[in-house]
Order: C-alpha cells, then structure tokens, then sequence
C-alpha cells in the first residue's frame, strides 16, 4: 500500500502582500469555495455511499470543516478589505463581484458566534428528535424543542433586520431569494389564490371521467437507472462533469466542475424516479452551466433558490411534461421495460400519470397544481411567526384553517401529515420555502419567452434539444449572480416576475 | 431542492483555556484527524467515482486542504504545549499519545516551509511528466526533473538527519518506520541475500516439470465482485464500517471508522484481482481493528507502514495462500463460475497459480519468492543515493548490475522496467521500500508466534477464522502505535524482527 497522502502533493499558496484588496478577497473567496468543495463531496458522500458505522466520524469532521468554514467566512481582516476595494476602480463584473462577496460577508458577520452556535444545537436536537416524532405524531414532543428554534429563529431574523432595514421576515427571506420582499410575495401569492382553488376543483371534476392505467407489475432498479441515464442524455447532461446516483432523500450536490445528483427506486413503478431524475437534471445543468471564469466567488454561483427551483421545475415540468418529450419518454420506457404493458406506458397513459391532480397532504408528493397552495400556506404561517405576530403553539390550527380553505383537508389532530411534516422548519430554515414556488413562476415565464424565439415544441420533437439549453445557458446558466434577480428575469424576459404566464401554463395544460 | 449544507449545522467547539497542556495537544491532534478523514475520503472519490472533468476543481480543493493540514500541524503555539505537557503527570498510555505526537509534531515543523514547497512542486511536475515518460523509455526527459527532485530529498534528509542525529537515509526510513536503521536492514537483507537468489533458482527448477492450467474465458467483472465480497466475509471485513470499490491503481483508504479498498478487475482471469483483494482486507481490518478509545490522535494510529504491510501481507501470504484457505477460494470460485472449467478452480490448480515463481522486471507483478530481490535492489541504491555516496545518473547502470546479480535479468536501456517502474521515487518517496520486505517478515513471524497458541489450520478449515483474527487484534491491531515497533513485536512473538522465520516460511512452501 501506497499512502495517498503522498499522491497529492501539497502545493502551496503564497498571499501577496501587494495584491490589490479587490484581488485579496476573490482570493479568499476561492480558498472558502474550495473547503466547501470538500463539503459538497463528503456530504454526498455520506448521503450516497458511506456505510452506516461511518456517521459518527464524518459528521463529527464535517462539523469541524464547517466551524473552518465559518470562521474563513467571518475572518477579522475582510472588513477593511471590504472598505478599500469599495475605493478601487472596478469594472461591473468586478462590481457585481464585490456585491455578492459583500452581501455573503454580512450575512455571515452579522449573527453573534453564540446565536449561530445556539441554533445549530437547537436545529439538531429538533430535527433528531423529530424523525421519531413525526411517526409518532407526537406535536407535544415536538414542540418542546420546536419552541426553541422559532425563538433562536426569531431573534435571527430580528438582528438581520436591524442590520438591513428590512422586516424581520425579509431579512431571512433575503437568504435564499435575494432581493424579493414579503410585500411582492404578498401581490404574486394573492393572484394566485384568486384563481387557484377553483381551477384545482374544475381540473379535479374533468380528470374524474378518465381513465388511467397505474403502474403495476416489477420494475427493477438497474433498468430504471438505465432509463434515467438514457434521459439525462436527452436532456445533455455531462457525465465528464457530474454522475447520477441513488440516496434516500434525492439532492442534487457536488460542485460545478462534478454536479452530483440522486434519485430513489421504488421497484413497483417507474414514473416517479424518472421525473424526480429530471428535475435533478434541470438543477445539475444550472450548475454545469455557470460561467467558469467567475468559479470559487459568489459571482459565480446560482443566482437564488428560486432562480435554481425554476431550472428544475424548467425541466420537470415546461420540457418533460410537454406532450412532445412525453413521446420520447414513453419509446424509452417501452424500449426497457419492454416485457411490461406497453398500454401503461403509451404517450397517452404517461400523460395522464404525469398531470394528475388530487388534493392531499403532503407537500413533497403533490402535484404541479395544488404544489403551490402548499407553499402559501406556508410561507403564510412563518412570515407571521417570523414577525412575532403568531405563537408556534398556534400554528396547528393555522395549519388545519388554511389546508380546509385551499384544499378543503383538516390536519385536525394530524400533525404529522400537518405542520410536522417538513424538514425546513424544524432545522430553523424560515424564509425558504417561497423559493419552490417562485421557481414554477420564473420557469413558466422563461418558457413564455424563449417561445418568442425558439421552436421548443420542434426541438424537443427532434429529440435535439440545443436551442432549448443554448437559450438557457444564455439567459440563465452563464449570468450567475452577476445580476440581481431583477435584471435576470427582466433581461430574460423583458418583464419582471408576472403571475399570469404561471396561470396561463397552468390553465392550457390542466384545462 | 433543500441545500444539503443546511443539514449539517455547524456544531462550534469551545477552546478552553483552563485545559492542560496535554488535552489542548489531544484535542488539536483530533482538529487535525478531522481534516485527514476530509483529505481520505475526496481522495478516494477523486480515484474511485469522480468523473474526469472533476479533477483540477479537486486537485486545487484537496491542495488547500493539505495547505490548511500542515499549518494545523506546525502552528506556532504547539512547542510550548508540548514543554508544558512533559512536565505532567501521566499515565503510559498518555506518554505514549505524547510521545508520537510529538514525532509528528517533529516531522512536520523539522523543514522550511520553502523546502516543502519546493519539494512538492518538483515531485508533482517529475511524476506528471514520469505518466508520458516511462511508457517513452524516456530516461533523459525523466532525469532532467528527477535531478531536482534527489537534490531536494537529500536537502530534506540533510535536514532530518541534523534534527534526529540519524545518518540522512536513516531519517528519511523515520518517516514510515520508526525506530528502523539501515544498520538493522543490512543485518536483515544481508541474510536474506545468503539464500534467496539460490532458492528461487531451486523453485524454479521445481516448477519447470509441473503442469498449470491458465485462466481462459471471460469472467465478468461484477461475478468477480461478488465473489471478492464473499472472501471478504470470510475474513470478517466489517461492512458496517467499509466497503469495497473499483480504482485504477488498488488501495485502502478511508478512515478507521469507514474503510475504503479498492481492486481493479481483468475479465481475462479472476486470480489476481480475487488476491489483491485479499491483501488490502487485511490492511482494512488492521484499520478497522485500531484502538477506538484513542481515535484521532497518533497514538491510535497504525504503528508503521511495514506493520500494516505485515496485516496485508499476513491475510495475503500467511492466510490466503495455504491450502485450508485455498480449498474455500476453490470451492467459492467454483460457485460463481459454474460455466466454466472446474479443474481450472481445483484447489490443486489454484494452489499453482499462486505459488507460480518468475523472474521478471516489474516488482508490483513479482509473486512472493522475487520479491524481497526487488526490494532489497531498491534499499541498497536509495540508500547510497539518499547518503550522497552516487549521483542519480548513476542509477540506471547499478539497477542494471543488481537485477543481473540478484534475478539474472538485464534492464540495459529498459529504463521503463527499471529505475523509471514505481512512483516512490518519482514522487521523492525515499525510504518507503524496505517496509514492503519487513512487512512479509513480520508476518511470517506473527504466524509463527500465533502458531504456539492458536491452531490456526483448524480455524481455517472451518471456516470460522475468528481465532485467527483474535489473535491479530489483541496483539497488533489494538495496540495502535502504543508501543514501539520492536516492543509490539516483541510482546507478540517474543522476539524483535528474526529473518529466519521468514527464511522457514519460504522453504516450507516452496521446496
């Protein structure tokens, strides 16, 4: 045995000490980007292929990379190279650079090291605790220690707010969505509501007088995985770049240079993990396609969550739920499940499979139609809990108010298929689910426009589907975060975010 | 998608001021543990499931984190917690967990960082250059970068020597086997050079009137896992805590809590990659088997890297190849292979095949009679080389003269199959060979020693080697790097290193 260790040579960096301030700090941003790679890849790893014995070490050496990380990120040195690249003549990549290396800095300075420090611990023990208590549907267990990240939460909130003048609940939100306020969110989500019940209800009544063959029979898992990969190849995944494998809860992670995204095999059906294997790959093309030369600063990373919901939702939703790639997907599933009923997976059938709607629970498992009263009542719920105006003790019968009023359910008593079901509030991530549901905004939106100038239907029926991604990539992809999300979309689209394309995409596919 | 960072919230660990110095040097010792495991386990990702185009993201990520290693290793304050930590009261075990990392402390602080670097710098450019080069017979290319390489490695022997009042290629020997002279060696080699070139001739001849059968056919490579997997049960791996991947060049990785070997597969024949798989269990089970209670400190380390060659090689030579452990490979390949010829996996047949003795020039391919001769011939030209005594142009004719000494082989103009064949000194890696050859010695001891106590023929037979693996535990795998080398053998056989026991082991086998 050859130790690695003596395969990777330690090839050290020198820090100039004349190096403009500007220069010093892309620098530092790429040493932190590079500690993150390490993160990505054991995290993958650990979801992915680690056996089980290895947890405790990992986590106990993943959780040491990340107090390294935290203290790269808040190193005492940035705030005075901040100040004097602020004076430096700068171009507007550059300055597009320093404002979200900036923006990063002060998100991560402006908490106490206790604060962060509390709520990690708090965010643990809940969510340990919570994968018992959720099949228990224990809410009294629950919220014990539940209380306490909605308060370490709301003083969280209450600091970011001081420090950028924004309301405690868009202080948090500006973590994942940059830019976008509760007041937009407010206008774009009341739109919604005003026609979304009632479309669930007519769309509900028309599907009840069709037919629809379910999946029934084995579907065996290396097969699935062969037709993932045969569809990620439609869609111009690159494998030099990336992999496909599986994990319990599918992610996509790694680093642009190696996007690394799971699925799941469930081997009594096919047509879950291979729309799940999809969105992934909107996702992983996102990153792929981020502009090399802007690799290890902000500037070069995704532009927000929402912005990288809606390549996923781009994909699983404006691509591969259009009747010309359901074409495609319906020749590759009779081509490898070819001993199987080809009426189940006829263009037809799969059609069907694919828009069906019913109104339930669980938000991960919902469809396009209801996803979105999911995440308003959400984001409903924890912008007033954020703001202080709601106890977490009342948001049961919130939960249960709101679930009867936009899909006619009562969580009564339910919690585990109520408020307990997410994983985001109970690790403390308030402010992000909005992100899930302005990604199907932004991506019916980019649709509308790249139909101004593509023939997406043409394209996709060729089975080559370049002009699709080149205008992506384009738009999208090559920006990074080079713009505010505002620019983005408006120079995408010519209009900022509109609820109508949404409504309009929704209305001609459903009704 | 949820961003997996938030799953892991950073768990902040307090630095506590009051602490001794010794538990600030355990705690340090661990911080530093973390980063390793990191460096492991991107390392095996890099050599096992990364895809091409992920390489120089890694290469530059791992390179930082190596950086950020040696400066935990050599930060400024550890020398006064280590006068300070002498100076207390501890226990045996506490001493020895002193005593090593301080070696390591020593080791890492003894060069300047300038010569690090350049070191690092010179053996990655020879070793990139070395991949074109040795396929080239490129001699003269490779001793233009070479020469830079020796130079440096005798400036850091020089160094070593100084620090440690060793001989230089005694303090290079240091860094994988403490406590081993190149006085002791001669003494060792010396003996073994008495009788080995003639044993081999006499094993030769012997064989020439046998008759083998040779691998034919197509064994495909996912039966050989399955197969490998099995004889991994057999030697009681614990897949709990490891697993088994593909790689290029064969390896065990990871961390004792999560084991990572490697095999490469050729579907021409299944024998070797089925032994090599052997071997690296047996390094993994040493890592699996280490002291848990003194995980992350060098205390609980292995104890030298001929020692964990001594494991490998122990599985491999001592275990593997008898005939008990030869009739389960039999019976085992036969079960998987069941289309093909039955009298190719007769244990009769197996039994030949891997006791089969050639002189030939490449030591990774060498069986176990011509292996010592490979490395004894590297020991005696490092040696010279590393104490100044010949220049590195010099190498090529006395590898010449040694190979014709020692196999009767010339390697005159076949630079590629002589000096340019292995990595170690491409990489500056000198003093790593010997440990190869006291590994096959300790493990022809330790089966001799086990021998007393334990029947080790019967364990085997039955299949239920526990016995075997009880004894390796208690008497070397536990005990990490608690004792010195010659203290651990000795308490396990009674003696310090004897080559007589491997001289015995060879006879028996082979005549």
């Amino acid at each position: 045995m050859l130790k690695l260790a003596n395969i990777y040579p330690s090839l050290l960096f020198i820090f100039g000490v004349s190096m403009s301030a500007f220069k010093q700090l892309v620098d530092h941003s790429k040493k932190i980007s590079h500690f993150k790679h390490l993160s990505a890849i054991s995290g993958w790893d650990q979801a992915t292929v680690m056996p089980s014995g290895g947890n405790q070490a990992r986590s106990e050496a993943m959780a040491q990379l990340s107090v390294h990380i935290h203290s790269l990120q808040t190193a005492p040195e940035l705030g005075e190279l901040f100040d004097k690249a602020e004076q430096q003549p700068l171009d507007s990549e550059q300055q597009a650079t320093l404002r979200e290396m900036k923006r990063e800095w002060q998100q991560a300075t402006v908490l106490p090291e206790s604060l962060v420090q509390a709520k990690s611990l708090a965010g643990f023990k809940c969510e340990h605790a919570w994968r018992t208590q959720r099949k228990d549907n224990d809410w009294q267990g629950f919220e014990k220690n539940w209380a306490e990240v909605v308060a370490l939460s709301q003083q969280e909130a209450q600091i970011r707010a001081e420090a950028t003048g924004l309301s405690a609940y868009d202080a948090m939100l500006e973590l994942y969505e940059a830019g976008t306020s509760s007041a937009s969110l407010d206008t774009l989500f009341s739109n919604v509501k005003s026609w979304l019940p009632e479309l669930i209800d007519q769309v509900i009544e028309k599907q009840s007088h069709e037919s629809v063959i379910a999946p029934s029979g084995h579907f065996a898992r290396e097969t699935q995985k062969q037709l993932g990969l045969d569809v990620m190849k439609l869609l111009q995944f690159d494998f030099d770049h990336g992999r496909l494998d599986e994990s319990v809860h599918p992610f996509c992670g790694g680093v642009p240079s190696d996007v690394r995204i799971t699925t799941r095999y469930d081997e009594s059906e096919f047509v879950q993990s291979l729309m799940g294997i999809v969105h992934e790959t909107g996702h992983a093309r996102y990153e792929q396609g981020l502009p090399k030369a802007l690799a290890g600063t902000p500037a070069g990373e995704p532009r927000s969550m929402g912005i990288h919901e809606s390549q996923s939702l781009f994909f699983e939703m404006q691509v591969a739920r259009s009747g010309a790639f359901i074409d495609h997907l319906a020749a590759l599933a009779q081509q490898h499940f070819a001993s199987h009923d080809a009426k189940l997976m006829s263009k037809a059938n799969l059609q069907k499979l694919y828009t069906r709607v019913k109104k339930d629970f669980i938000r991960v498992d919902a469809d396009e139609l209801t996803y979105p009263a999911h995440v308003i009542l959400r984001y409903e719920i924890e912008k007033e809990l954020i703001n202080g105006n709601i106890k977490h003790t009342d948001v049961p019968e919130l939960w249960d108010t709101k679930m009867q009023a936009y899909l006619g359910l009562s969580t009564k008593d339910n919690y585990r298929n109520g408020c307990m079901q997410d994983i985001h509030w109970t690790d403390g991530a308030f402010g992000y689910f909005p992100s899930y549901t302005l990604g199907a905004m932004y991506a019916a939106q980019f649709m509308n426009a790249m139909k101004q100038s593509v023939n997406v239907d043409s394209a996709i029926q060729s089975g080559d589907l370049s002009p699709i991604f080149t205008w992506l990539g384009d738009n999208i992809w090559s920006k990074g975060s080079l713009l505010t999300t505002d620019e983005l979309v408006k120079q995408a689209t010519g209009e900022t975010l509109n609820a109508e394309h949404f409504k309009q995409h929704l209305m001609t596919r459903y009704l």
